[in-house]
């Protein structure tokens, strides 16, 4: 079974968050083995300077990259990334699967994402050009996984 | 205050949604009367012909239109609509909101708007590429509307 892997940063702090991230993963555990590696993110006050943020998106680069898992075909969820449908989506999942390669999504914190993980990812993927919660964005994602595993079953999940 | 309406169809099924959507409608409390008003969908068979859908469509519509609040401004959420970044919807409710308009906003079942409504709707938006569940994606709307108002009152919620 394939291995998706979802590096992010901070706890979930709603309840209503948590168990809808616990509801897909549940959903998911038929079609991969989900690993959700929450890391802690770097302190920063309330309006911090663009060097601060700089400095920490860089120490949280070097958490995210130690849980990238060796082999992996990784992602990196930003806004200047990729816009997919759905069945694009899809698409991808499909073709990872079937070459039997583990997948791992990066989902940063409420600054973002550094550029060096950017540029070490192999896909950089964009959802909406909205800004969403990172911790709503979390839901969001989990569901376009378990909507392509749906699309590539053939299920009427997705009309 | 301003008055926003969201005409949705169906009841939010998993506890979780509705307690995300409880969550923001507290939070659009200090800035806008909101109104959610659930229509009850049509039923149709698990594999409806595109005759069925379309004829449901149909009468989702004729109860939509009746829950329009007359003189308010109306936005049709579908995908082949614009996508804005949240900057820019900001901008939309400031816009209405200083002019006194109230908001009508639309989402339709999992089939989506009939033509009829998204013809008379004075806007069309979309919030992603990609199809999410639409009970999900009413959480997802709540959240750009309270961000609007975040970022209209200069708040550092939005970054």
């Amino acid at each position: 079974m394939i291995k998706i892997t979802l590096i992010t940063l901070g706890k979930l702090k709603e309840k209503y968050l948590r168990d809808a991230v616990d509801e897909y993963a549940k959903r998911l555990s038929r079609y991969c083995k989900l690993d959700v590696v929450e890391l802690t993110p770097i302190n920063l006050s309330e309006k911090p300077s663009q060097s601060e943020i700089d400095s920490a998106l860089l120490k949280e680069a070097e958490m995210i990259e130690k849980r990238i898992p060796d082999g992996s075909v990784v992602t990196a969820l930003c806004v200047e990334g990729k816009a997919n449908t759905s069945e694009q989506f899809a698409a991808f999942l499909d073709k990872n699967t079937n070459s039997g390669k583990n997948m791992c999504f990066i989902i940063g914190s409420s600054y973002g994402l550094s550029s060096q993980i950017k540029q070490r990812s192999d896909f950089k993927l964009s959802l909406s050009e909205m800004t969403f919660p990172h911790q709503l964005f979390r839901v969001m994602l989990l569901e376009q996984i378990y909507r392509g595993f749906k699309i590539n079953e053939g299920s009427t999940y997705h009309k």
